[in-house]
């Protein structure tokens, strides 16, 4: 596993950001073929920097004899030297390219590889069903804090499910159940018919129900991957109204799933297209797709499902960006963080160049002041401290785009890049943490149903102690090494350690005392101590 | 004068990003003293990277006697050997401050300034008032497209009043008319009686009539600048829910400058406090501040302002940034921008790190159709040519934010930043075409009312030739090195000048014709023509 502390040691030569590298991922899909080009510097930030997404559907009338058909080979063929070329006019040598369940199982795989490799030059690494799992999983493990239970990944050719434990794969199994091969397989009329639906769910009931590992056990969580499954999560999100626009982390219910199951069900196809966040090329197999999922949640008896916006392609990349892997590393473990939230952070902090001696300082700070107050004025436990922890990160990363509200910029940042690890809730409360560690009343504005009661308490109570962080160290210069809290009734006694001049944080803390002391009751004294006093 | 190559060749070599140097600006206004530290390389790119303010309000009391009182002295003090300290923790050498109107006129002027420059260390340079009117004519010109009328600068102490022609400053005046002067001086009760407002209208009239250069001749416009024009504006985007969340560009006219003053003075001060957008401690002045911008625009017969978000420091500040004119400039030539639009998107471009030779040829293929579209296709003139040309240079830079959704980001970062030089109504343009670039039906949405009439169908034209310049270069390498169109009837034929492989091109187009034919109702036909041919 990389450890932290390689991160950090690495981004302390900012020189590192100039060995970035580029790869290409290509993922020949059964129903859309993808290109992605990744940025990245080893272990230390990565971003996509670019993505091509093609309607391909190589798996078009498989369904009866496996065989890949001369149109889908002609579209696939098209498809794979427009990549090519592609590739090689943004000048990226490093080119994956791996194949799944339709070119997995097509009984003319040989000559489509060959076809393929002749007119584009793309060697195509066809994945089994494990090994498709496998990468599915690595996606989930290092971007969720996924510890043990099962990894869904819905394609349009195939269902792989994982059994995940310490967060180790222990199971992996694949069926030929993706949305694209079900529709053929079961859903012919337009709208289906209830005989068809209940053919398919009697299917997907005979296999699931044969795994004797796919049970829900307690503490045990379900992650979601897949096109489709982003398509059911979006539709969800449009019919809720949901205020993020974020499907990494999403929760979805069962009882949901089901709704919109049986809401496709009522429609054609022509009428599925219509409704507000279904993508037109993903209509037809939406229903089927929605069946799967259902049928998979119901075996299992998970009440929830967590979606993952990462996958096969994803997987892919950690297992080149993690290649080396450190000291602490066995041979034979799977390229997998330490930490993925420590990771998420650290790589958004890199993306927008943060100050790291600044926001370091600040996390000292915030988190001394944190572990200070006394039990019974706080509102806060571990989980805010970890929270607290990240928006001391990234309060300033706005600079980035501005300095002129650079709070709101920031805020604008978290909520858009997601930081994978944390839930919706958490990526709310940093967010909201980052926009008010200047100034304005903190308040949870549209973000409220994101959050949990007593939220908008807490919030302040964490802002309070950023706010007076930041302005501690307002000239960025660390003069305030720590702070010494000593409380006596309602009145508390901050001492400053400083090792320079103090006339800048005693100024700079004198206009937000009021928060500190709303926030948690105190009166607040605030008092330079020389270091060594 | 600075060209525009001279800002093209030096951007061409990316490591000039690390010659980048900081200054700190100190404005020791006779209502509030502020600090602003900016970052910039000579010639190419500038941002504001950190800002403090506090309202030391040195002026208050001088009225009588002119004389700054021991209190005033005192916050003065202090806040100087805040801002010295500050400074030094932050390692800026370079520190320019300069005083104005109250420590010009004050009679005890020498010994604040000893003794600033004994406990603080900092060495004010005081303006007379010609200087300071100077320096706000260089951040009105160096921001917005006046070529030839006047700019009102009204500060705490005192009001400047420029006159301009063909962008030189002909006429300066300095009045001791500032809002804490004529408050302290006229309005004594809370609320202001008819009898002091009628008092201070007068006396203002009488200053302004004597100015014979003072009235609007064909041609010429008015900018404000100065912190209580600000707030006004502030005041009047409130109350008209105003969709943009910029002050530099906003139009404020005479009538609603005549509502705010009249509804100002039916409140006291506690009342006015309470007002949105009211900043508390300007709250005071507001009254005296809004009668002085009214007689302002009544005297001179403008029916409308320019808010200018920049003044006096920036000013400063584009002394030294265009410090080492090119050859093109005369001896003696104030340091001013050739084309304020240019340095402006230019600026935006590099401080986001734009991929300049991707951009420049977006702008290269864009103008090149936009030119040949038939005259009576056409709902585009110069001025959708010159937005069409900064949404060009700028459709990228929301990759800086993150790669997925950079169309959304880009939008952000161009209504955020606000793009001086440009009218609101071009800033929604050219945001909107940022947004639409790749995908999505281009709409107006919530910047409709900036818009005019028939601007809904001008972007998508303008939306159209971007987008199938962005196809036709896809793959970042410029091989499709220019077109051809010829039109006969409703058909257009569009040759594509190549000079490689044109696959990317040719398949990256197909999906986006559609926009293009629905904008100028042609059927489009794409045919490569290797160049030479």
């Amino acid at each position: 596993m990389v450890t932290l502390r390689q991160l950090r040691t690495l981004a302390e030569h900012s020189d590192v950001y100039r060995d970035s590298q580029r790869i290409a991922i290509i993922d020949m899909g059964s129903n859309s073929w993808r290109l992605i080009v990744a940025e990245y510097v080893p272990h230390l930030s990565f971003k996509v920097v670019d993505e091509v997404r093609e309607s391909v559907r190589i798996s078009e009338g498989m369904a009866e004899l496996n065989v890949m058909r001369p149109a889908a080979m002609d579209r696939a063929a098209r498809v794979a030297q427009i990549y090519a070329a592609f590739c090689e006019a943004v000048g990226i040598e490093n080119v994956v390219a791996v194949g799944t369940s339709a070119i997995r199982d097509a009984r003319n795989q040989k000559r489509f590889l060959e076809r393929i490799q002749r007119e584009s030059g793309i060697e195509v690494r066809v994945l089994s069903g494990e090994e498709e799992a496998y990468y599915g999983y690595l996606a989930a493990v290092n971007s969720t804090t996924f510890d043990s239970g099962f990894v869904v990944d819905l394609g349009g050719g195939s269902l792989q499910i994982c059994r995940v434990e310490d967060r180790k794969l222990v199971r992996a199994i694949s069926f030929p159940l993706g949305a694209v091969r079900v529709t053929e397989g079961f859903l012919h009329s337009d709208p289906a018919t209830a005989k068809e639906l209940q053919n398919l769910s009697s299917h997907l009931r005979e296999q699931f129900e044969a795994l004797d590992w796919f049970r829900q056990e307690p503490g045990m969580m379900m992650v979601g991957e897949g096109g489709t499954l982003r398509q059911i999560a979006r539709l969800q999100q449009k019919r809720a109204d949901y205020p993020l626009d974020i499907l990494h982390g999403y929760v979805m219910s069962y009882s949901h799933v089901s709704t919109i199951r049986d809401e496709l069900a009522e429609l054609t196809v022509g009428g599925r297209k219509k409704i507000v966040g279904m993508k037109t090329d993903r209509a037809d197999i939406s229903l089927g797709g929605a069946a799967v999922v259902y049928e998979v949640m119901r075996a299992s008896g998970f009440e929830e499902m967590v979606i993952c916006g990462q996958g096969l392609r994803e997987g892919l990349f950690y297992e080149r960006f993690l290649a080396t892997n450190g000291d602490s590393a066995q041979a034979g473990d799977p390229p997998v963080f330490d930490h993925v939230r420590r990771a998420s952070v650290l790589n958004l902090c890199h993306l927008y160049r943060f100050q790291e001696k600044h926001a370091e300082h600040i996390v000292r700070l915030t988190l001394s002041m944190f572990d200070q107050i006394p039990a019974n004025r706080h509102l806060c436990g571990a989980d805010e401290r970890e929270i607290l922890w990240a928006a001391s990160m990234l309060h300033d990363i706005g600079v980035s785009v501005d300095y002129h509200d650079h709070h709101k910029h920031g805020s604008y940042l978290v909520l858009n890049a997601g930081l994978p690890g944390y839930t919706h809730r958490e990526i709310a409360l940093i967010a909201l943490l980052v926009r008010y560690h200047r100034k304005g009343k903190p308040t949870t504005d549209e973000l409220d149903e994101l959050l949990e009661d007593r939220d908008d308490k807490r919030l302040v109570q964490m802002c309070a102690l950023l706010r007076l962080a930041e302005q501690l160290d307002r000239s960025r210069d660390g003069v305030v090494h720590d702070v010494r809290l000593a409380v006596n009734g309602n009145h508390a006694r901050m001492e400053l350690l400083v090792t320079g001049d103090e006339q800048v944080p005693l100024w700079a803390v004198e206009h937000h005392r009021e928060i500190f002391e709303q926030a948690f009751g105190f009166e607040l004294e605030v008092v330079p101590v020389p270091e060594g006093e």
